[in-house]
């Protein structure tokens, strides 16, 4: 069983990207593509100076779920990865909806503590957003780190 | 393609009950199950003065996803189920994990304001909670009337 690094919507520099290309684990870049989000567009790249190469697997999704009609599922499978960590943005739309979706799929999820971004919202900073979900994630679905 | 009604451990009132009864529609009563929640225990049966029936179904569960491990997807099928109105508790709990795994796995969704329930928690309080997630799930995942 290999593991592999789910990068979603990346924001910050938290993931472990080093690691994972250190042990030649598999990376997958998960990148959203919307209306205010144009393929192509200097707001849809990933961000720059971090160590993209080719050999890494770059996803297209239109939805919170990573897997909502993408190939992530296909790559998972060729790949025979049944564990990921996840680690990207943002916290409780992209981030947790993959985590739950991933969970429910049979996959066995880590992810460091701090290693999903988000902003402040109408009812809590984005700082408290991180704690409520990892709360969360970290009593039902993941191995938080 | 029928309608279900998903009431997810259920503890108020609002859920549509009479309407899919009326209409011969598909109910399904989840029951959470857990060393806090025994099987048989006051605390895990349904809350009285509902009007259960021998024709319902019941579904135990014992992960916030009520399609985790339970027969869930398989009753949706061979009742021929696509549609789903859901209710019930805890809305970050069960109601939102069920909400996002019912629609990676294409379920079309829908759910009335109001008919998720929780309590206060650390950083908000439980309307808050319901107006925090009932943004989310409206602009991504349910038709909410």
């Amino acid at each position: 069983m290999t593991k592999a690094l789910l990068v979603i919507d990346l924001q910050n520099g938290v993931c472990h990207i080093a690691f994972f290309r250190s042990q030649d684990l598999p990376i997958i870049f998960i990148q959203h593509e919307s209306s205010s989000l144009l393929k192509g567009s200097a707001e849809w790249k990933l961000i720059s100076g971090l160590n993209y190469q080719s050999n890494d697997f770059y996803i297209k999704k239109t939805h919170l779920n990573s897997f909502y009609k993408t190939k992530l599922q296909e790559i998972l499978n060729k790949l025979q990865v049944r564990e990921l960590e996840i680690c990207g943005a943002q916290t409780e739309y992209c981030v947790d909806t993959t985590i739950k979706m991933a969970h429910g799929l049979g996959y066995q999820l880590s992810m460091k503590s701090g290693a999903s971004s988000t902003f402040d919202n109408q009812f809590m900073t984005a700082m408290q957003t991180i704690k409520f979900y990892e709360k969360i994630w970290e009593e039902n679905f993941l191995d938080l780190f």
